[in-house]
């Protein structure tokens, strides 16, 4: 199968969906069941054997050569954003199941399991990752009782597709199971500027979440001299810099004031307060932790040269996912032995491996997104970038072969 | 009269409110028909006769020795803010009349009028200085029909309190009028922060307002590396400590960016659009505009260098109104010959001097605010300052009463 043939199956089921004009599709949504007749299709004719799990993820199985329980699960999600483009999530599905209908029907020593999961995006009920972590186990009662805005929970939209939410433990992560691969549109900028098609991914980023206050004091804009100012969007505008000055300084660091609100926000008033968001992303946990030390001391001594009080609190702390070095390195030389440069990259955004990753070995092959774009329904990919991908993902599963021989 | 009973009378009259809790007394409110009972009483007994003009000004005037149009005319506004204080206005109108009833009863060469204003803030219309617009003749159609939030017209509400719109020409400023002299709190830190009790005002600033607008690039947060973003938000900030350091660096000269608003304005996501207000002031116009110019510039060159797009719109540009330089000696040599020093500064804020500027010679004094404290009920003024100020407006008269002998 050729990469023209996988984008033209991804933009097919890019027309399945719950709004008329742009993609939307969510966690069992009726789309979602036309998605699973396509796919299913491309599964059977691949040689796979097709069942759908209590999660309402779409799962086909390729036998093993013999009775073995060793099993390389391959996936990723096909539920959407709203506005959505074609590949993100989907193309790591419809490439997988080109990889096996590559074998021709030749077993392995191992049997392939493709996943499509349900829901990565989190979109319908607000979490995240509902298909997956069935697989993992975590999909307990409190994210079953989720509710959607028209108040139907994860458990009744479960049984309303036909599904039985006491068989979720079936969902469970097979025994056997020795690797997780998972193909995905980088969804950023980085492949592109380096101009290669493919990155080997080496950790899911750690994220700090922080919500940072500068307390100063409001003041008539015309009566207040800027000596006797105490001006809270001042000194927010000295961190500003210097935080896009230590994360351009601190290699792989990415930190971002994305929100900030000023208070009272009228022009012809001091401003007297500033909320900011804080976002820090780094592979290695150490790095980013020691750099939110770093900013949030550099908030204290601004705030203290100018007269304003600084307060912060933690939202999130999310530790890096690493990647299975070994998996890691097979993928690398997989990518080496197809012809293509080795690109190591962490990924900034969370993916379905990242849940697997405590169960199982994990690794990711990003495909370059031209000019960055996804959440968008101008996102795209190349077709000769997705063979790439299929020849790397061959190698790979030559690799294994031999390993597992 | 002693300070402290003036300060009695304003904080009698901050009795006088539309909502209770708070102060707040708009244009022509019940209260404000209290506020002429009292105030009248006291002009009265300073030997003043009174009138309500059309626009709701009360007027008070206290006869010359002998037949003469030569007037002077002192005043200030007696409608608030909400969550008022009791001085904003009403102190240079109670400080008038106390300097009236210093005479004794005793004639001078020329007559006083006290005008308190019925309007300055522009809370109840939308559009400040009703009152003493009707002394300056621009009182018009337009402002006669604009509607408060109940859907009465300002010639409505006119009507209502008992007045003729029709009578509006008879409260154009007398022919004779030679100068028109206001005391006002500072409204700002200045004098406290120098020590001072007084405020010799030179002019009031002109007054720039922008807004300023940087686009980029709106990117996932995790995803995009720092080297390939175009963050709207970081440029803004570069160009927020520049337009500080210009300001501390020129001579008088105020610059603000009070608001400020993020699109998309999520913790994730690299901004790509930033809105920001800019207000400058200055006394003189060529230094304001110059430093609009500057700022603009720094804008574009912070933009230019981070393949930002920055746009500005002018939404106001209003001219410095300088007061008259001979009576603006006239009430320093008054200040000195009082015993204290003379401190000449502009002020930031609008006054109904600024109004009254294009017909009469204008002069305003400013007496200090403790804590810079404005349009808050936390807003006073020191006994001694009044004193002060009372002993200045003295030697004022007796200066003119020589000059006009």
């Amino acid at each position: 199968m050729r990469g023209e043939e996988i984008i033209g199956r991804c933009r097919a089921l890019a027309a399945l969906s719950e709004t008329p004009g742009g993609l939307l599709r969510t966690f069992l949504s009726p789309p979602m069941r036309e998605v699973h007749r396509h796919v299913g299709r491309w599964m059977e004719a691949a040689g796979m054997r097709v069942r759908t799990d209590a999660a309402g993820n779409l799962c086909g199985v390729y036998p093993a050569a013999s009775e073995t329980t060793r099993r390389l699960l391959l996936g990723s999600h096909v539920d959407t954003v709203p506005n959505a483009g074609a590949f993100d999530g989907v193309l790591g599905v419809v490439l997988a199941v080109a990889l096996v209908d590559q074998l021709g029907g030749r077993r392995l020593p191992f049997s392939i399991e493709v996943a499509a999961f349900s829901d990565e995006e989190g979109v319908r009920f607000g979490v995240p990752f509902l298909g997956s972590r069935a697989l993992a186990g975590t999909l307990d009662a409190a994210l079953l009782a989720l509710r959607d805005r028209a108040g139907i929970s994860v458990e009744e939209a479960i049984r309303a597709f036909g599904l039985d939410p006491a068989r979720l433990p079936e969902a469970r992560l097979a025994s056997g199971v020795f690797a997780y691969l998972e193909f995905h549109i980088e969804q950023g900028p980085v492949l592109d500027s380096v101009g290669l098609p493919l990155g080997v991914v080496t950790a899911i980023a750690g994220q700090s979440r922080l919500e940072v206050t500068f307390y100063g004091e409001a003041n008539h804009a015309g009566t207040t001299p800027m000596r006797l100012r105490r001006d809270a969007l001042a000194g927010a505008a000295r961190w500003l810099a210097f935080v896009e000055r230590h994360a351009r300084a601190t290699p792989g660091l990415v930190a971002t004031v994305g929100a900030l609100e000023v208070f009272p926000g009228a022009a012809n008033i001091v401003p007297g307060t500033v909320h900011a968001t804080l976002d820090v992303r780094h592979q290695k946990d150490a790095v980013r932790r020691c750099a939110v030390a770093a900013l949030l001391d550099a908030a204290e001594r601004i705030a203290a040269r100018r007269g304003l009080v600084v307060q912060q609190r933690m939202e999130l702390d999310a530790p890096a996912t690493p990647c299975d070095s070994a998996l890691v390195s097979a993928l690398a030389r997989a990518v080496e032995a197809a012809g293509f440069p080795v690109h190591k990259m962490p990924s900034g955004a969370g993916h379905d491996a990242m849940i697997l990753a405590p169960l199982v070995p994990v690794a990711m092959l990003f495909l370059r997104s031209p000019g960055g774009i996804s959440h968008h329904p101008d996102e795209t990919v190349h077709a000769a970038d997705v063979d790439a991908a299929l020849a790397a993902g061959s190698r790979l599963l030559a690799d294994l072969e031999q390993r597992h021989a």
